[in-house]
């Protein structure tokens, strides 16, 4: 038993205090962990696109003061009552936690999951999120046979891990679709060996994949959260068996809007929240992908920064530099 | 061989000259069938609301002079070059064929389904359309599991056959969703079980339904054809696991609308034609669960008229009054 177990502790956190300004580093108070619930150390945090929607609160409900970094990864300092398959000390990766902290913070222990002490909690605390969601749309949901087309919108991070997921799937042709072209060479990376550039064409970006595809893809996966991607992930499917998979986090008066005609011809659309993983009993499992060298993490990882230079993670992000850029709790 | 093969041939066909003016029966000629074709002889057919659907040529461009009967059964007359799995005398199903005939007519062989000698063709004619189409809809498409919810939108013929099918599939609350209460009745026998009329709620039809079962259906198969129908259909399967199953033939102008988010709650949106069945293969078999009792077409039946009589057969569809009636050829 950790010996701040069941105080109520002081630990940093980097407040929002206000949409699109720089984040605060300041001490905050959390309470120990009441019956369910579970209190993390977090070591590593990963900045995830979430975050910057939630920080810019555009086409929401704004709600601040804001502590921001669900995608991360820890060490259990202590439970509440009831809890059984977690204890201090063990290695644990928060999942879809709404509002935790970059600091030891409060967790219904049914969103964490304990995983192999061996593993990395550097580059694993990004399966906690963006990576797993990507993953998960393609292997769990869109469920690309081998030899099959895939068309992936938008390349950043969750899109190329929903590239991965194809890839690993055995697809053979990926098709990435972007408005920005220049991130093509990094998509190759991870499996992506086609791309479209919506702003090449003079029709829609649905119409162009089709004739690359003779009528269509087999599955589409849209990562943008764009709503016109939507429409056109779903309509650019194949009609008698094509599967379109909705990832991307759409503003809150977007609408998705097609003829329903393209339903009836045997069409199908689905969305997933988390790649439609169940945490505690999917994600040690894909932890274990990692140890073994079948999943590639570290081409996900492009930047690192210290706790204290948080606010650069997001300009990093903002500018569309990194993939994922790890902030180290301990500097 | 027929003593006709190879010749052009003479038949009675009802021909619709105009949009919502009766038909008229006419002398046709029908080609020899070429190569990949078959001529059937008709013997029954049975008015599908998609043949009032065309007839009425409303939000779609009218092609006139026309002749409908699509849903249908009949004996081989003869066959073009290259078909082999069918021969003069067979007893068959035609299967949407588009522009068929009350009358022998030409037809696509892999549209043709060569069934049990047995059945009785003035019964399993229905099979040939509409009634596949629902009970396919909610068997193979929705797949309600054994104790589940299923909300079929629509109690008509198509949508009575979606209750049949969740029926059988072991559903244990059928809703039947109707504008017009007085089906409730009929719908019983078809395995609905509870009704909702939207006209009798305040709020959305969709929240009527979500409040009944706990958050929402299991599954839902929409039978109308009205895109406010398929929004209301897709919104009330629950979140996590739902499946709508989109039948209805929509609107040419029509648009399905809604949240994306509600694609993100992970519930999933299906379309089907002829309820995913393969006419060759597939047909024979359902058949089969007919001679075998574990299907019950009677009680679909509620008219027969001679084929002089054909607009009769609009008028008990347009009335509301019959859920098929079948049209006997030969008087």
């Amino acid at each position: 038993m950790s010996s701040t177990a069941g105080q109520v502790i002081k630990c940093k956190a980097a407040v929002a205090w206000e949409a699109g300004k720089p984040l605060v580093i300041e001490e905050v108070e959390v309470a120990p962990p009441q019956a369910g619930e579970v209190r993390l150390k977090i070591l590593f945090t990963s900045l995830c696109h979430t975050d910057v929607y939630f920080w810019e609160a555009k086409g929401q409900t704004p709600l601040f003061p804001r502590i921001f970094g669900h995608e991360a990864g820890g060490i259990v300092e202590s439970v509440g009552e009831g809890v059984t398959h977690l204890k201090p000390g063990d290695k644990a990766l928060p999942v879809f936690t709404g509002e935790c902290g970059e600091c030891p913070h409060l967790v219904h222990a049914g969103c964490v999951a304990k995983i192999n002490p061996e593993a990395p909690l550097d580059k694993v605390c990004i399966l906690s999120c963006g990576i797993c969601t990507g993953l998960g749309a393609t292997v769990n949901v869109a469920k690309p046979k081998p030899g099959s087309s895939v068309a992936i919108f938008g390349l950043g991070a969750v899109g190329l891990a929903a590239a991965e997921g194809a890839r690993i799937s055995g697809a053979s042709r990926i098709i990435g679709v972007d408005l920005v072209s220049s991130r093509f060479e990094l998509a190759k990376k991870f499996g992506v060996n086609e791309f479209v550039n919506p702003k090449d064409h003079d029709k829609p970006v649905q119409q162009v994949i089709a004739e690359m595809t003779n009528g269509g893809v087999d599955r589409a996966v849209e990562c943008t959260g764009s709503f016109q991607a939507m429409i056109s992930a779903f309509e650019c499917v194949h009609d008698g068996w094509g599967t379109a998979v909705l990832v991307g986090v759409p503003n809150k008066d977007d609408a998705f809007k097609t003829h329903p005609m393209n339903f009836l011809n045997e069409r199908t659309l689905k969305g997933t929240f988390y790649g439609n993983y169940k945490p505690r009993t999917d994600l040690p499992t894909v932890v274990e992908k990692y140890m073994k060298g079948e999943l590639e993490l570290e081409k996900f990882i492009t930047h690192t920064v210290p706790f204290s230079e948080i606010n650069k993670a997001f300009d990093y992000m903002l500018k569309g530099e990194s993939i994922r850029c790890i902030i180290r709790m301990e500097e």
